[in-house]
């Protein structure tokens, strides 16, 4: 009996077409970051749950999708029903980033790894999002992560890398916001607000974009802060930019003597200062930085540095500091034939070919090095040859039931 | 504060150098499908639990982790407590295999794929079993499937596929034992089984290996048959091939006409007649084939044809016919030097050089085609430089404070 079949809500499944372009994308990401020295790794898809709800995640904790016990009785169901504890029934929970998998990983294995570890992960995380427009419940992230370096050289590489990989995938047009947490900080003591609203005031500048300076002064005068003059300041920033900064009498200077280091340390990108950019996430304690694309309203990756995280698990803070590029974004925007293959021929054959030979012509043609797809012959011969473009392949010929050898082939151009 | 960190039990991290062995094989697998025709297609991990639930995934429905629905209230856990119905919690699943997303993902799909619809899927599943040596929870299997194929040309170029992959892979010694389920009916038959049987009489027949023909005959026995005779019948096909068939009274004559048919189109492949090879699962009707290694214990992967289990999602039955590698097993098999890289080559360089000189340098040799890794100089050089041949690097070169320019590196070998 038929069923109403669709992939879970807010999940994809991939075509052929598609999943041919994500894995060309994937590939180039990971030679060009191995290429820079970066090491790959993998983690399980799930964590303890412990461990995911660590309060190094954020928000996206309770994004988390949690995994039921295994052999779980009516006791247990009757123990959490009465605790009204939904979440005592799971004991693993699916990664919501690959940056608490990271340090958990980095935690386990330091004693194996190098005194500098740079790592790549390529892997999807799941969050129970309400889905809608370009929001999914599973997609892939790419992140870069450079540990134990507390110098500047792990910045400079992060962000050479990336933008090499950018370059790589064909990504013209994209710029690196930066800015430095130390400088938000500067601001926020400038304004007189109370280290312990620090966070939630961040918070509300994230939105600077959505709601404008009016917008974020009236949330800030929302926790019974004194806003006078809030308006002006951030007017003066609003604009950013490396020439602005200077005046401006609240800029932590070390920190912004820094980010004028790293910009002269990586000329072939275009860094823009951006002293109200904030990255959501709590854990980062310096460097922020984003990929802005000239022609699109929303960033294209982004990371910073995290000093304090792995300590979280490990007992002993190690600098660490990171860069992710938001890979579905990204494959969104590479052109549609990407992965367009040369010398792959369809072999259009009779219906009463002897499967055999055409099975042996076809390996042939495989050892010289073609893509070789079988093909019955069809009425419409016009959309199985245009079917077969669109898949990528370039030539086609046709096999009689007598013609099974590689040299009579005739092999015409595909489009 | 320092927690115990693992991964979760019964899976795996995988280091840079294991990683990297892993990449290196799926590229081969995926490159060598792909160049005989099939097509790579991704679903999400989860699916609903209705469709992991639904009798196609045998045994190993039992063994899917469940997933919590999200927004669950005290109710819904009273609800479930009161029905001690654990499962009534979840409403997705984790795959336990990827055949049952696969007739999913047709029937979703169907009517924009081709006529025969070549598959490649390679992916990780899940399954709650008992942690043990060779055992994981997480585990990758490399699927390839013809649906939409009746006749033999889908096993002919699913079993050369197969071959030419582990080929490509570097394996030899292998051979592929194969069966039609009709045989197998055919021997029950003879033995004067009830049909209603068949399948727990099958699951018995899976274990000739382990329990040898007197604990298949045993536990039929136990099943309630007279098993006069059974002994004699396993002794006489015990040693398995091609010879041994003619005489077998009960041997179905069509299906193995067609299984020498099947013998005769891949000259290339060693195929090794077994009419005792069952193949658990129980949605087989008819090949049934699996890998074995002379060396070997047991097999690297096997599939078969599955007529119906397709139309079980669609409505309409659909022939299908798949092959599926044993990832993880196959993996530990190559050899570990397999993705050594030349032009790999780690700068040794004074701690105090100049970052941003650092970085354009290496820019450089990666421009050049190098895979290019930074290294602080430190007292234990010689650890230093056997920890980089032994993640695939195979030069390097000191860079003092003040040689910072290509031409002048001195690039060594190592090892």
């Amino acid at each position: 009996m038929a069923q109403t079949v669709n992939p879970p809500r807010g999940m994809r499944d991939f075509l052929p077409a598609e999943k041919a372009t994500r894995e060309h994308a994937l590939g180039v990401i990971r030679r060009s970051y191995a290429a820079h020295g970066f090491d790959e790794i993998e983690t399980p898809v799930m964590e303890d749950s412990a461990h995911l709800h660590s309060g190094m995640g954020g928000d996206n904790e309770k994004l988390a999708f949690a995994v039921l016990r295994r052999g779980l009785g009516a006791d247990d169901l009757a123990a959490a029903a009465a605790a009204g504890d939904v979440l005592a029934l799971a004991d693993l929970g699916l990664r919501f980033d690959l940056t608490v998998p990271l340090a958990r990983f980095y935690a386990t294995h330091r004693a194996t790894l190098p005194p500098v570890f740079r790592s790549i992960q390529i892997a999807p995380v799941w969050r129970a999002e309400r889905p809608q427009k370009g929001r999914y419940r599973q997609f892939v992230q790419c992140d870069i992560d450079v540990i134990g370096e507390a110098g500047q050289l792990a910045e400079i590489e992060l962000i050479t890398a990336t933008a090499a990989t950018l370059d790589a995938l064909g990504l013209a047009g994209c710029r690196i916001r930066i800015n430095d947490r130390r400088i938000l900080t500067g601001l926020l003591e400038f304004w007189g607000i109370p280290a312990e609203l620090h966070e939630r005031a961040l918070i509300t500048i994230d939105k600077l974009d959505k709601i404008g300076a009016g917008g974020v002064v009236a949330e800030l005068g929302g926790l019974g802060l004194q806003t006078e003059g809030f308006a002006e300041t951030l007017g003066a920033v609003a604009d950013g930019g490396w020439g602005s900064a200077d005046p401006l009498p609240w800029l932590d200077r070390d920190a912004y003597a820094e980010l004028l280091a790293l910009r002269a340390a990586v000329p072939q990108v275009e860094l823009v200062f951006d002293p109200t950019l904030v990255r959501g996430m709590g854990y980062y304690t310096g460097t922020i930085f984003e990929i802005a694309h000239a022609d699109l309203g929303y960033s294209l990756g982004g990371g910073g540095r995290y000093d304090g995280m792995i300590g979280r698990f490990l007992g002993t803070d190690v600098p660490a500091c990171g860069f992710s590029i938001g890979f579905e974004r990204i494959v969104d925007l590479l052109p549609a034939d990407a992965v367009r293959r040369s010398g792959a021929v369809v072999l259009v054959h009779d219906k009463d070919a002897d499967a055999a030979a055409l099975v042996a012509l076809k390996s042939h043609l495989v050892r010289e090095g073609r893509r070789v797809r079988l093909e019955k012959r069809s009425k419409n011969l016009k959309a199985l040859l245009e079917r077969a473009e669109a898949d990528g392949f370039d030539g086609f010929a046709f096999v009689n039931a007598d013609i099974v050898d590689a040299a009579s082939l005739d092999i015409k151009p595909l489009g």
